[in-house]
């Protein structure tokens, strides 16, 4: 606390990122990030980089990232934004669409970051229950609000929303903006970004950071509507010129051209995600229908804080949310097969011990 | 406009940053940009980097990097505070300080994201009219105010103010944070850094853009009291978890610990400063005592917004500012010794042709 502090700094709640630890070497399960490595490409683009011209100021408008995102998707430049992660685009999603006198709807049991932004630009918001099984029930989402914001497949829970609820959504709150945040879809849900040339208040929301492998790098994006991306543009320029620096946009450029290597990098992910699924039910877990690189499974007989500081004990990071309803879980990421075998065989071991 | 937007979208007058044309190839002197390449430690310290470690997120505290500063500055990591260019290290001072009762105070010229920054968040400000010599007098600024802001040497005037006044403010008000954005200081000017030691509501704010020639990589940076550092990262950790990508934390190290390279070019650049703005009084220009990397130049004969266009159109940018007060004045930045001396005589040319 200090008496040099704006008010609203004292309320602040900050988000607590997953563990990055420098002190010894980890089986990095508690992140999300993609087991493999960026495409080859970003290597070779990087490599070819100037670094004298980085003395210059990188692009404001990110032209060249902007032009090769609307390439993959098949749309135009106008319909897309770009950010400094999936964080920042969100960050600027709650203030240009969601301080409104209505209040923001979201799940209780979501990415927790959500609640964070609200703090930060004074957002009202109403939490709406999973259902028992986890899932997004689109029905329970009916009153009236300032716009609806979700993950698509939901975190932690790894469950997935369909289309056809989320154009409900769109149609039933013509005037809010539903964001969907799609930083998991390119594990096995569909896109919803085909629909938003169909409704101008769908902003979809992805990131460079788990499919792309490049968590490293910092890029983020949203698609939709031109008045959308006008307002997105409208905060980001009063906010940073130049959220993207140069070296990420090369990168950026580079990962989502090279196709073949992002969806068979994407297809093993989900033959991994099978396998761990079928192993840690082997063990005993409850594990969550998944469309994630990650699962969502808690075991009926050890708690999931005891297992959480068993693994790191042992060397592997897991990711436990100390919260209710989710006390029981662990969130997993899908590792290459040895690191799920490795997780595997030291959960048996704990198990067997307890 | 849009339905869909929040209502303090529409308000927004976003910040409009110098040129970055893409089209042709430009003597570049418009955005005070360095014209010498980072230190070869960055070239070395990138190649160096993993490609394949940017799968994961980078460390979410930039504590290399910290680290890094600190010791430049004789201080301790938990006063310095990072953040991804000092544009938004800027804006999270604007959130955390300068959202009070009473209006912030800035002068009336000066870098102008400080009125944008203040729509964004909706602070109150007042600004104070610099004297007929474009000099920041501190008696002018006794009134009671929720916080202080000026560059030091102010832009795009060039001028600087002594550390003794800056002490003055800190002690006339005790109670707001008196923010020093150093973008320029390297070129001449001596740190109020030592001071934040002294004053608990001081807080420098510097970039790696302009003396470290990183421009392209987006580093900024904010020194003070610990008070300060945590209100800044509890916006920080409210916004966005991961400011600084991977690459650019290595980057920054490298750059920051050459000094000897640093400070050589440093030196270089205020000889052609003198250099330039010597030619340039000898061309009949009225120039401004700069202590920055750029001159601020008026030509009692020529209009500014001619000059510009005319040598934009011979293959020159500098900075022209279509404001009251300066719109008689050009923003040009040093450059190299060729670059200055083809400066100098286009605009001869020019202002034969006139």
């Amino acid at each position: 606390m200090s008496r040099h502090w704006s008010p609203i700094v004292h309320k602040l709640a900050p988000y607590t990122p997953g563990e990055q630890p420098q002190d010894r070497s980890y089986v990095k399960l508690n992140t999300n990030e993609n087991p493999y490595p960026p495409s080859p490409r970003v290597a070779e683009a990087l490599k070819n980089c100037d670094v004298d011209r980085l003395r210059l100021y990188p692009d404001p408008v990110s032209g060249g990232l902007i032009k090769a995102i609307a390439t993959y998707f098949e749309t135009t430049p106008e319909r897309v934004f770009v950010g400094n992660g999936s964080d920042e685009v969100l960050a600027h999603c709650f203030n240009a669409f969601f301080c409104r006198d209505l209040p923001l709807l979201f799940p209780d049991i979501t990415y927790s970051f959500y609640p964070v932004y609200c703090g930060l630009y004074g957002i009202e918001f109403r939490t709406i229950p999973l259902r028992d099984d986890f899932s997004i029930e689109v029905s329970d989402y009916t009153v009236a609000n300032g716009g609806i914001i979700f993950p698509n497949p939901n975190a932690p829970t790894s469950r997935l929303v369909a289309l056809a609820a989320i154009e409900q959504l769109c149609h039933w709150h013509a005037d809010s903006v539903i964001v969907v945040d799609e930083a998991y879809i390119d594990f096995g849900g569909e896109s919803a970004v085909p629909l938003t040339e169909k409704y101008d208040n769908l902003l979809v929301v992805q990131t460079f950071s788990k499919s792309r492998s490049l968590a490293g790098l910092r890029i983020g994006y949203a698609i939709g509507h031109p008045n959308l991306i006008e307002g997105l543009n409208r905060v980001k320029d009063s906010f940073n010129s130049y959220p993207l620096d140069a070296l990420a946009q090369v990168a950026g450029i580079a990962a989502i051209e090279d196709l073949a290597y992002f969806e068979d990098r994407c297809r093993v992910i989900i033959e991994s995600r099978e396998a761990l699924t079928s192993d840690l039910k082997g063990l005993g877990f409850e594990v969550l229908p998944s469309a994630a690189n990650f699962v969502f499974a808690r075991h009926p007989d050890a708690p999931a804080k005891t297992l959480y500081q068993a693994l790191k004990d042992d060397g592997v990071l897991v990711r436990y949310f100390n919260k209710p309803r989710i006390d029981d879980h662990l969130r997993i990421t899908v590792g290459t097969p040895a690191e799920c075998r490795t997780l595997v065989e030291k959960l048996r071991t704990i198990l067997n011990r307890a």
